[in-house]
């Protein structure tokens, strides 16, 4: 899926990686398109004085930023970065552009490469000093509708991640001290991966009135009134790809769930000289009659390459259903099928491809979705002590939720000892009735402890 | 289309260039995937050693390279560059990958973002600091097969420009001094625009072993002997809009070919509070019909913008046609279309309208096309001296074409007179029988001179 790159910390995308990326970018770009939201594409380069306007992005992207030496240019007198994320050359463009409430909301996004350096531990697809991603954009009339517009594409999220990852999310509020930089809410889409550690998957932020307060963003309402528009944010990364792999891999390889899957079926005959002919050509027929009912299939018909040797590739590789055709098969009019997920194989008759070929990717793909929402539901456990929470990471992992007084330093507590972090909170700020299992304190939040990615 | 940028020579692509090009990128990129070639994402950053490896690529780009300040990273001990195109990074992943025969022809491609710094009179479009692009990179088994590659390439230039955008090309190759760092030979599709200037469309290049050798991409053919693959590179820019814009606009704005419109048909219903409903209605019927026969259109029922400003606007867009919907069409059952590029109005019967609509299209789409290349076609002029060239450069612009003896100094002779370039020499070397027309020394190209973007 991806290879090292020879800066450290940026990857290759390779091609069954990149036509991932691919599926997923053309799924999430259809639903916000549907909704009239615009593509566009904003900079590489942002000038210093830019980012410096919204003191808490500059203040949280500076430690990350990678700066272009000297432009030695006339016509550039200041510093220049390199995109960590668009905020401060979009609202710039969104002041210019918005006049009236005729013009909200004002919805944006742009598929693009970001560059956040100082980056450690990096790893293909989970992090990764350059990756790339989604960003939208919105301006709003109210704070309401920015945090509807939020929610929607939070939802949005989930419906993506969900039916075309099959990997089940919660969703959630990240605590205050660990919101998106200029944000009033950072919302998250939280996975549990299968080493019980939480995987962020996406996030959206209603930023208010801030970045609008700092670039100038103002309408005009239907008074006449000059007025501040409200803001959101909101993205996801190539990273979705590193939970996909770690959410379905087995032993064998990658498992693929078969909506994102590049090949969904791979056929591999399975010959002799004398055999050759009629293999080779029932194969075809069958490839041709999948690809014609509109699956993604590959024949591999590669001469070189033995039957073992090619079951293992594709395995690895987790495509989701492989047809094995020997004499056998074209002798009887049937076909041998093996599922990735399960191992299992099944003989159906030849006839029959298309129906049984769509049965099978279905079941499949709910098979994947349920498995990881049963394992992730079952691994969201209550403690009523820090030293309890701490037991609890260290022998399963997952989630551990408890009252919490809001404050960082109750997190410290459990992060220093296990590493675990806050990784979310309720959605919707409950009423806590407990206080705080760590501290003693009034509770504010339900803290939903996790390692995480 | 776009904007400008806050960084000097950049620029915000807009919706509706957005639009554009991703409808380039889709039907180009269907052509190549067709053919096997994988897409990829290689990484923005390239060291300097990367890019020294091939001296006239490093020599050829080095003015234009922008750096990373100080990475100041104990992973990263030396300069890093923007990429500027991507050879450098992708010929070591060929040497990593390729084998064996079995694994060529390898084909790659990635769609990105590049940078180029030391440009000046940039214009959005036509030459900005950072551009997207598309870059595919193969690895062939000889010169006869690379050299193949590059043609069928820049065919499929020809192609997407002739048919999507509905500007005719002529290919050639560039002259020797004017080659891509590294290549052996450099062919373009060059189109004449308006005001008499050719634009470079695209360029693909046999890059022979230059590469090869100098990173190591070799592969062990049928009997066991290691030996160099000869590669080729070839790319197309989001200047492709540029010449679109010129190409085809006029003094109300642009004229978008069919093919490549975000929008192929915008309805305009005139209406008074009387005849709202009906009115209304039957517009919304018509763009249901159009949108399910699968054309892309919209219907601009704005309540506090009047006819005239909408004519207007979406006339600057280009939007091939514009149909008019007031009380006497849904009295008569009948349309009012209006044809963006030739003004023409007719009205047809309401019925028809799938039909007629795609008629009017596709006859909007050749006429396009046919006009472009009739120009083209009339302003290719030979001339027999020096003199001669400068002054059809200078009373009809357009290309002149003359036997050069293929010194770059009988090129300076025109060019530093009439700011004329050899923008191309014939694809295959002709048999030149006449001396050079401007030095009398041996003629051993036909040159293309023009005035060049």
């Amino acid at each position: 899926m991806a290879d090292y790159a020879p800066v450290a910390g940026c990857m290759i995308i390779e091609p069954w990686g990149m036509a991932v990326w691919e599926r997923i970018r053309d799924t999430f770009d259809a639903m916000i398109t549907a909704d009239g939201v615009k593509n566009m594409y904003f900079p590489l380069f942002i000038p210093e004085s830019y980012l410096e306007k919204e003191a808490d992005l500059l203040e949280g992207f500076l430690p990350e930023l990678a700066w272009i030496e000297e432009p030695d240019t006339e016509d550039v007198q200041e510093k220049i970065a390199v995109r960590p994320t668009s905020e401060s050359v979009i609202a710039p463009y969104m002041a210019d552009k918005i006049r009236s409430y005729r013009d909200l909301p004002f919805r944006i996004n742009q598929w693009a490469n970001v560059v956040r350096w100082e980056v450690t531990d990096t790893t293909p697809f989970m992090r990764t000093r350059e990756f790339l991603w989604q960003e939208g954009h919105t301006a709003e009339r109210d704070n309401e509708e920015a945090q509807e517009e939020a929610m929607r594409r939070l939802e949005q999220y989930r419906e993506l991640i969900e039916n075309t990852l099959a990997i089940s999310v919660m969703k959630g509020r990240k605590p205050e001290h660990d919101k998106f930089p200029g944000a009033e809410i950072t919302t998250t889409v939280e996975s549990l991966m299968p080493d019980g550690r939480s995987i962020q998957n996406g996030t959206s932020h209603n930023l208010g009135t801030n970045f609008s307060k700092a670039y100038g963003i103002t309408y005009m309402d239907e008074n006449e009134e000059e007025r501040y528009a409200y803001t959101t944010s909101w993205g996801i990364t190539t990273r979705l790809i590193g939970g996909l792999i770690m959410a379905h891999g087995d032993d064998q390889g990658l498992v693929l769930p078969p909506t994102v899957a590049p090949k969904q079926v791979v056929i591999v005959p399975i010959w002799r000289d004398d055999t050759e002919e009629s293999v080779l050509g029932y194969a075809n027929e069958v490839a041709d009659e999948l690809e014609d009912a509109g699956f993604r299939v590959e024949l591999d018909d590669r001469e070189h390459r033995g039957p073992g040797y090619k079951f293992n590739e594709w395995e690895l590789k987790g495509v989701p259903i492989r047809i094995e055709i020997g004499p056998n098969e074209v002798e009887d009019g049937v076909l041998t099928g093996v599922h990735r997920d399960t191992g299992e194989t099944e003989q159906f008759e030849r006839d029959e491809v298309v129906d049984h070929v769509q049965q099978d990717l279905d079941a499949m793909q709910d098979r994947l979705l349920e498995q990881q929402k049963q394992f992730q539901d079952e691994n969201v456990r209550e403690a009523e002590s820090a030293d309890e929470a701490k037991e609890i990471i260290t022998e399963h992992g997952g989630y551990v939720t408890m009252p919490w007084c809001g404050n960082e330093g109750c997190e410290a507590e459990i992060k220093d000892d296990v590493a675990a972090d806050i990784v979310m909170v309720p959605l919707k700020p409950p009423v806590v009735e407990s206080p705080c299992s760590i501290c003693g304190a009034d509770g504010e939040e339900i803290a939903y402890f996790a390692r995480n990615y």
